[in-house]
C-alpha cells in the first residue's frame, strides 16, 4: 500500500497557469465551440461514422461506463466507428457544457459536462489541427438515480408528532448492520475493508445499494497499523482523499501510518459503512440460476452464510504472496517469511537479515531492519527503478495534485479526470519527459547507487514510475531514504544475486558466496489478484477471469496481447456478478465512482449491455 | 443543545441574487472604494477623530479581536474615536482589499480582508450615504504565528535515513495525551468536552496551543447520546459545521442524536485533540503569583493534578439546573427529576407525567412522554415564543445558511461573518420583519395554540426567536412537533398554572386544581454559566466574573446596564485567565476562532491590553 506511484507532469497539456488568458483563451474557446459544434451535428444525425470523421485517424476514445458499460478505449477511427454504433446514439454525449478550454503546445483540452440516455457525464477532449485527438466520456450520477446530495439530502428527522417512528437512527444503523445474512441479503458483498473496499462502500452507500464490506482485521485501518513502526504514506496528501470527505487542510503532506489508519476507522463510521470486522470470507460458490453467491463468513468466530448477488474482491491489488520454493529451506534454523509477514524490525536488532528483493517491500523491510539495528543485506535480483520521492513530487505529481493545482482550483476530483483522460496507449510518451528531467537531476544520486552496484532501470522504454506500475505494478521503489543507506553501505549488497540454497546458518547463492543469517526475508512479490478468487471460490473460476491488472503492453510481466486498459480491473470479467477493485489512492476513490454506478444499475435492473469485454488471459 | 436559534433573514443586507450584476455593482465598487479611500488617508494620518468622523453620528464599530483583545462594540462616533485613539493606529485595518460590494436598499455592503500590525483580518462595512453605518474588524490569523495549513502544512515523515526518529507518530500521540500533568502541563484545560470544547480544542490544536479538554462521559459524544431517543438537532446541517472539517454533502439536514454523537467522537480522533474522557474536574484554584491554575482531576476514578495557565469552562451555557424549591417534594411518592435528567419516556409507557414550563426541554420532553404512551400534563408558567422549524429554515436561515446560500458562495464561515457584522443593539430591527412574516404564514397554528389556551408571545419586542435566545436564552420552543399535541390536546395543557405543592400522588396548583402524576419534571431552565465557575472553584470568583450571556437589554431576564456583547463569553473577564466558552453550534464554530487567538497570543507572549474589559454584574 505504500508502494503507490503516481502521475507525471507531462501527463496533461492543460494549463495551469494564467498564460492563457486573454486572447489566447477565446481562441481555444473557438476551437472548442468549432469542434464539438461538427461533433452535435453529426451525433444529431445519428451517425456513428460521422462522428468517428471528426477523429484523428489514429484518434482515441476512452468511456468510464457512460456508453459502454465497461471501461474501454477504441483506438483509432473505426474502433470509434463501430463502438459508437453498437451502442447508439442515445449512449453518446449529447447537451455537452464546456467548463473550460485551453491551447497549449496545438493542442486545444476541452472539459465538459454532458448527458445521455442513462447518465450524466464529464468530458475531456484534446483537439488538434480541427480534430479530435482524445475524448474521455466519463459517467458521473444516473439521470434516473442520482446522488442524494445538497438540495437531495435526506432530511433525517421527520419532525411533525405524526411522523414519530418507535425505531430511530441508530436503531435502524444496528439492525442494519447486525442483519445482514439474516433479516436481509446484501446485494454486493466487499470482500477486504482497506482504503479500496471502504472507498467502494462509501459510493455504494450514497448510491443505496445494500452493501456489506467484511475484513479480517479487528479494527478498520489495521491493514496499515500493523505494518512496520516508521511507515508514511509514500504518497503526498493531495493524491489520497477518500471519496466525499477530504482531508482537513492541514493534513501532514505523508500520512503517518496510524493516522491514516484512524482516518479510514473513523471514515467507516462517519460514512455509516456496514462493516464486519474479525470477519474472514471462508468460501464462495456461484449459483447461475438464481444469480447469487453463496459466501461463508466467519465473524468472531461463528460461521455465518451470506447470498450477495455480487462478489466484489477489494483483498489488495497485490495478490496472493509469492515465495520461492527455495531448496534448503527446511533446514534453515532462523525465520523465513515473505515480505507481508515481516513483523517489524525491533524484533531483529543485533542480528543479520539478509532480504531477497530490491524494490519497493525489500527497501522498506532493510530501512526499517537497519532502523532497529539489524546487519542488513539485501540480494538484487534484476534491475530496479528507483525514483525519490521529492523528485516525484516536483516534476510528475505537481500540476494535477499539489498546492499549486488546488490554488490553480484542480482538485483530486478534476485532476483524476484529467489524468483519466490519456489513453493508455499513448501515456509512455507523456511521462518519458518528466523522467529524463528526474534522471537529469537525480544524476549524483543515481552514479552513487550504480557506483554501489545497484542495478538501475527506467523501465522497459524509459516511462518511469507509473507504467511499470500499470504495467506490472512492480520493478520500483519510491525513495524515502533507504537508497541513501544502499549507496552508503549502511545496507549491505549483493547485485546480481541468485539465490541458490538455504543452509542451516544463512544463504548460499549461486556464485558460491555463503551469506550468514538469522532472518531471510522473501520480498518475491505477489500473484495476479485472480488468486484470492482460487482461494475464495476456486480455480477454474480464477482461470475463467485471468490474470487481473496489466495493460499487455508486451514489456517484461506485461505479457500482450494489448488491451488498452488494466485486465479485469473495476469492470465487468468473464464470470458474471464478479468484480476486482483496488489500485493505489488515486485509482481507488476514481474508479470506484465507475463500479458503484456499474453496480448500482444492476441493482436497479437498468439494462447494461456490456461492449467489448475482455477477453481472459492466463498468463502469469 | 437542540435548543439553537438561529439569525433571522433580514440579518444581512448583502443580495445573494444577482440583480446587483452590472452597473449595479460598478456603483457598489465606486461606492466601496470612496469611502475605503477617504478612510485610508485618514487612517494614515494617524487622526482618530478622522476616521470617526468617516461614521453616522450614530455609527457603530464591533471588533472581534483584532483590535481591542476582546469582543467589543463601540457605539456612536465618539465612542468609536476613543477605541481608535486608546488602541492606536497600528490597530486599525489597513491594506484593505476588497472582495464584495453589493448595493442592496440604499446600503452599500462590503467585505474585505485587511492587515494589522498583529493580525490578518476580515471585515464588514455598511456604508450608506457617504458615511459607514456599520463596520466589523475580526481576526482570521496572527501574523507571526499563521495556521500550519495549505502551503504551511507539515511534512508529517521527515523521510531519508537521517531523519529517522525511534519515536513515530502514535507513539509521540500517546505520550503527549497521557503525559499531562506528569511530563508537560496543558496550557489551556477545557473543562467540558461537548461539541463547544471539541471545536476549540481543534482551533487550539491547530495554532499550536498544548491543550487538554477533559469531559465526565465514557466517550465523545455522550452528552448527545444520552439525551432521549428520537432527538435530532433542531438546526440544520449548513449550521452545525465544526471548524475545519466540513461535513459531507449528503449528511441529513438534521442529524440524528448519535450521528451528531458518532461525529464528534471521530472528529476528536482525526484532529488529533487531547481529550480525556470519564474525567471530571474536581476543584481548581488560582495562584497569581505564578499565573497558573491548581486543578484537580479525578480520571477513571484516579486523581492527578493539572496546572494550566488558563481554565476554559465549557460545560455548557445552560448552567446549573434551576429546580424550584416545591413544599411537598419529600411526601411525593413518583419520580421528581430536572429536565436536564430526563431519562428518556420509555420508563413512563401507561405512566402519568406532568412536567412544569413550556419552552424547548418542556415540549421535547412531553414529545419524548406522549411518544411513549404516557399520559402527559404541561404546566405553562407564563408565555412563550414559538416558531415551527420550517418557517425559520424558510425566513431566517436562508440567505446565511442553507443550499441556497452555498450554491451562491456562502459558505458558513462567511455566513458567521456577515450574521456578527449587525451589532446588538440595531439586531432586533433586523430580526422583526421575518417574524413578522413568520406570525402571518403561520396564523393558524398560532391561532389553533392560542384556542388551546397556550399563551403565545414573540419577544419584549417582537424581535423573535434569535433575540430572545442571546438575552436570556430561554422563553422558546423550536417547533418540531410537540406544539400540534398541544393544539390537539395529545398533551393536556394547563395554562396559567402555578405549583402550589406536591402532594404524595401528584401537583397541587395555586388554584386548588389537583394533577395526579407518576413522574414530574421540572423544565424550569439553567442559571448562569458562573454557576459553574462557583461549583469547581468558588463563590468569589464566580461573584467576581457576574452574570454571563446576556447582552443587558433590560428585556425580562436580561438586566441591564447594556453591555452590547454576550456578557463574560468568549472574551477575557474580571477573572485574571478564566474563560467562558459555549453557545449553540454557529456561535461555538465562529467564536472558537477568536478565543483560540486570545490563548495563543498570550502562549506566544504577545502583548494584549484588553480595551474596555466589560464590569460583571450580579444579577440573577
Amino acid at each position: 500500500m505504500s508502494t503507490d506511484p503516481i502521475p507525471a507532469d507531462a501527463t496533461t497539456p492543460v494549463s495551469t497557469t494564467a498564460e492563457a488568458a486573454g486572447t489566447d483563451a477565446q481562441d481555444a474557446s473557438q476551437v472548442a465551440n468549432a469542434w464539438l459544434q461538427r461533433y452535435a451535428q453529426a451525433a444529431a444525425a445519428g451517425e456513428a461514422a460521422g462522428v468517428a470523421e471528426l477523429f484523428e485517424e489514429e484518434g482515441f476514445w476512452r468511456d468510464l461506463v457512460a456508453m459502454t458499460w465497461n471501461l474501454h478505449t477504441a483506438e483509432g477511427r473505426s474502433q470509434i466507428r463501430d463502438m459508437l454504433a453498437e451502442v447508439g446514439p442515445g449512449a453518446w454525449p449529447r447537451d455537452i457544457d464546456v467548463t473550460s478550454a485551453e491551447t497549449a503546445d496545438g493542442v486545444t483540452t476541452v472539459m465538459f459536462t454532458y448527458l445521455n440516455d442513462t447518465f450524466t457525464g464529464k468530458g475531456i477532449a484534446r483537439l488538434r489541427d480541427g480534430s479530435c485527438w482524445t475524448f474521455l466520456s466519463s459517467a458521473q450520477e444516473l439521470v434516473a438515480h442520482p446522488e442524494p446530495k445538497g438540495r437531495r439530502r435526506i432530511l433525517g428527522a421527520e419532525h411533525g408528532a405524526n411522523n414519530m417512528s418507535p425505531e430511530n437512527w441508530l436503531d435502524r444503523r444496528i439492525k442494519r448492520q447486525e442483519g445482514f445474512g439474516i433479516d436481509e441479503q446484501p446485494y454486493v458483498l466487499v470482500v477486504g475493508g482497506g482504503q479500496g473496499g471502504i472507498g467502494l462502500g462509501a459510493r455504494l452507500r450514497r448510491l443505496g445499494v445494500p452493501a456489506l464490506i467484511i475484513d479480517k482485521h479487528p479494527r478498520p485501518g489495521d491493514q496499515w497499523r500493523n505494518r512496520y513502526h516508521s511507515l508514511c504514506l509514500h504518497d503526498p496528501v493531495w493524491y489520497d482523499h477518500m471519496p466525499y470527505l477530504p482531508f482537513p487542510d492541514d493534513w501532514p503532506v505523508f500520512s503517518p501510518k496510524d493516522k491514516i489508519a484512524d482516518w479510514l476507522e473513523s471514515y467507516v463510521k462517519v460514512m455509516e459503512l456496514d462493516y464486519w470486522s474479525s470477519t474472514e470470507a471462508k468460501s464462495a460458490t456461484y449459483d447461475e440460476e438464481s444469480g447469487t453467491w453463496t459466501v461463508t463468513v466467519t465473524r468472531d468466530g461463528e460461521d455465518r452464510i451470506l447470498k450477495p448477488t455480487h462478489l466484489v474482491l477489494a483483498t489488495g491489488m497485490s495478490g496472493i504472496p509469492n515465495l520461492p520454493d527455495v531448496p534448503g529451506a527446511d533446514r534453515f534454523r532462523g525465520d523465513i517469511h515473505h515480505s507481508s509477514k515481516h513483523p517489524g524490525g525491533a524484533k531483529y536488532r543485533g542480528k543479520k537479515a539478509v532480504v531477497v528483493g530490491s524494490n519497493n517491500s525489500a527497501h522498506d523491510i532493510c530501512g526499517d531492519l537497519w532502523e532497529n539495528g539489524a546487519d542488513v543485506t539485501m540480494l538484487q535480483r534484476s534491475s530496479t527503478h528507483i525514483v525519490k520521492s521529492d523528485s516525484l513530487m516536483t516534476h510528475t505529481l505537481g500540476p494535477l495534485y499539489s498546492e499549486d493545482a488546488v490554488e490553480a482550483g484542480i482538485y483530486h476530483d478534476t485532476a483524476d479526470l484529467i489524468f483519466a483522460s490519456i489513453p493508455y496507449r499513448i501515456l509512455a510518451d507523456f511521462q518519458r519527459p518528466a523522467f529524463d528531467a528526474i534522471r537529469q537531476q537525480d544524476k549524483e544520486f543515481y552514479e552513487a547507487l550504480e557506483k554501489a552496484g545497484f542495478m538501475l532501470d527506467f523501465g522497459a522504454d524509459d516511462s518511469g514510475l507509473f507504467l511499470k506500475y500499470l504495467r506490472r505494478a512492480s520493478g520500483y521503489y519510491i525513495d524515502i531514504g533507504a537508497s541513501d543507506l544502499v549507496a552508503r553501505g549502511e545496507i549491505k549488497l549483493v547485485s546480481p544475486a541468485v539465490v541458490a540454497e538455504l543452509t542451516e546458518t544463512g544463504v548460499k547463492l549461486e556464485d558460491g558466496q555463503e551469506l550468514e543469517a538469522d532472518v531471510v526475508v522473501f520480498a518475491t512479490g505477489y500473484g495476479s489478484m485472480n488468486g484470492w478468487a482460487a482461494q475464495l471460490i476456486d480455480q477454474d473460476v480464477a482461470d475463467r477471469v485471468g490474470k487481473c491488472w496489466g495493460l499487455g503492453s508486451d514489456t517484461p510481466k506485461d505479457p500482450g496481447p494489448w488491451e488498452g486498459e488494466l485486465r479485469n480491473m473495476w469492470k465487468p470479467t468473464q464470470v458474471e456478478n464478479l468484480w476486482f477493485h483496488g489500485g493505489n489512492l488515486h485509482q481507488s476513490r476514481h474508479y470506484s465512482r465507475y463500479l458503484s454506478l456499474q453496480l448500482k444499475a444492476r441493482l436497479e435492473g437498468i439494462d447494461t449491455p456490456v461492449y467489448a469485454l475482455a477477453e481472459s488471459h492466463h498468463i502469469e
